[in-house]
């Protein structure tokens, strides 16, 4: 069947110029005769794979040598662990709670030391992104190891438009659903992470990137040899087996979004596509937003009718005219669309003809 | 080009109809209109593909529901942190130390608690398993959480051709170069576990296999939430985005074993193999296979010429004739063949010959 306009939130839309590559080479990877899936990862032909992927994404984000650029595996998730473990020497992180993975990673600093919550927005069903006030105030004061935030909240629709001001202190973001989905000022962070399924290739690869000077003193004593950043650094991702595949196809996509004019490109069609999306929801009488519109994110789009049966047969009409991925998180409901640069602008405007066909109509 | 005689020892040989079929679906999965590489792993479509390799498995091994099955991420080398953290609950534990990475696994093990060394081949360049005499009176004077063993050592080409009698003692054994290569008789473990990018897929998967009641306590306190196999296991191994595409591929490989004749005809194929080169080197003047006859592995296949020029001229004739991945680790040097099930008797064949050939011109 014809490809599907997919909004999924991660795994996601990839380029189909990347898949059909990918299908190309599956077999035989530019005459080395097996598949790069079958490769050695201490072979020459991969070891210039991932030599590539990292060079094309440090191009895109300006990371000079200063940084480590680490490509892992476990997702996010596996780096709540990581971040405390290989950061929280002195024992005490401040933690910025704007939505679920926010909540997931402070608990998780918890288990390894003092993770203070500066700010939460739970009271507010994490519609926004908390006032940032007491959070620069909490790091002008000191004696924290990082500050970790999550920039945009895939399940909420929100995103940081401003970054809190955290002078000396580190500051650490789980950046998974924008990564690559805009400009990053990198000189603003001590270390950057993301797990790869929404713009940057397919789920299975972590890429964390971490100042050397901050994992010069190694991790605490009960970390993970895996998750120990500063010998990942030093191996270059190969402590053990990397997910060889999956950098393989993130190397690609870096590939596409640089030959597709870069994040500032990215960012412009990314902006373009969310607004369509937004103003659809504010010219709207049937559908609403759930993000405060100060904390929209240009990423991950929701919204819904305010009825349950209703957004359930939207998305459903929207399955069957090919629009697919859809369906809220179980945590928000409604509608979810996730408009990551892989996601054309043709797919948005077909969502938003929808929209208005199924006010009209109803 | 043609497809090359694949003799890496991991990421290795797939089998050819298993790429195709990748290749195929890539773009389209089964009508769905969308690459499974883009597919969410809460999809309807995708349960469907993680739980048939799951069932797959099952079969093949014999695997009733008081086993939980796991796909994670982050190698074999990961879980030598998760063994304990979910198992070292008394806080003591034996490890065989028969290899390199029997090794890595015991020192993780002593971060977390009394990692007992109850036997080791280090002062053999594990060139053999140890004797298990003392394992097995450790085991029956009890105290211990587990027994770790490591079931084939890739690097130094042995295997267990008994295992340990552990008696009450659960074994834990990373399979990860045997895993498939062979019938397991699973109700001699507690928990078995393999990177996959040996016999079972690609890399960026780790199976983890364990006793429900094992884990029914829960992991240790500082256990980073991801390696938690008891809520891995209530959750499907979906606590988070797993790798999606590894475990799709995974499940074509347990598909394809099954077809092929299940777990013994691969071990027929695979003895077939090891026979004919272990014969080769055996009537061999120049060669030498360098672990002790008696603990020779199926799956890994060491020799040496004794001449590390020598060796390394062997290695590139043979890469010129289209046979790879022949070069041995750099901790052993020589040669290692790695003759997972993908490999066929025609690669070994034609590695036996070039052998013989090498030996006679020489």
């Amino acid at each position: 069947m014809a490809r599907v306009h997919n909004f999924s939130a991660g795994p996601a839309a990839l380029p189909e110029r990347v898949l059909r590559e990918c299908a190309d080479e599956l077999l035989d990877f530019r005459g080395t005769g097996m598949s790069v899936l079958e490769m050695s990862h201490r072979s020459a032909a991969y070891q210039a794979v991932i030599d590539d992927a990292e060079a094309t994404l440090r191009r895109l984000l300006g990371l000079d040598d200063d940084w480590a650029v680490l490509f892992l595996q476990g997702g996010a998730t596996l780096e709540f662990a990581g971040v405390p473990l290989n950061l929280m020497r002195s024992g005490t992180a401040g933690y910025v709670v704007s939505g679920h993975f926010a909540e997931k990673a402070a608990q998780e600093g918890a288990k390894y030391g003092d993770a203070r919550v500066l700010a939460s927005s739970a009271d507010e069903r994490f519609s926004r992104i908390p006032d940032l006030g007491p959070v620069n105030e909490a790091c002008a004061a000191g004696g924290l190891d990082y500050l970790h935030i999550c920039q945009n909240n895939t399940i909420f629709g929100t995103m940081y438009h401003e970054l809190p001001r955290t002078g000396d202190v580190p500051l650490v973001a789980d950046v998974s659903s924008c990564f690559l989905g805009l400009p990053i000022d990198v000189a603003r962070y001590g270390a950057i992470y993301a797990g790869a399924q929404k713009n940057a290739g397919p789920a299975g690869v972590t890429v964390v990137l971490v100042r050397r000077a901050l994992v010069a003193a190694g991790p605490l004593d009960v970390c993970p040899t895996y998750l120990d950043w500063r010998l990942e650094a030093a191996k270059g991702s190969m402590y053990n087996t990397p997910n060889t595949f999956g950098i393989y196809l993130c190397g690609k996509v870096f590939r596409w979004v640089e030959e597709q004019g870069g994040l500032a490109e990215m960012e412009r069609r990314n902006r373009e596509k969310a607004s369509l999306l937004y103003s659809t929801i504010d010219e709207s009488k049937l559908f609403h937003g759930t993000a405060q519109p100060e904390s929209r994110s240009i990423c991950n789009v929701t919204f819904t009718t305010g009825d349950p049966a209703l957004d359930k047969r939207f998305v459903s009409e929207a399955a069957d005219q090919g629009l697919v991925g859809l369906g809220g998180h179980r945590l928000v409901g409604g509608m979810r669309a996730s408009i990551y640069n892989a996601v054309r602008l043709e797919s948005v405007e077909a969502l938003a003809g929808l929209m208005r066909s199924f006010e009209r109509f109803l």
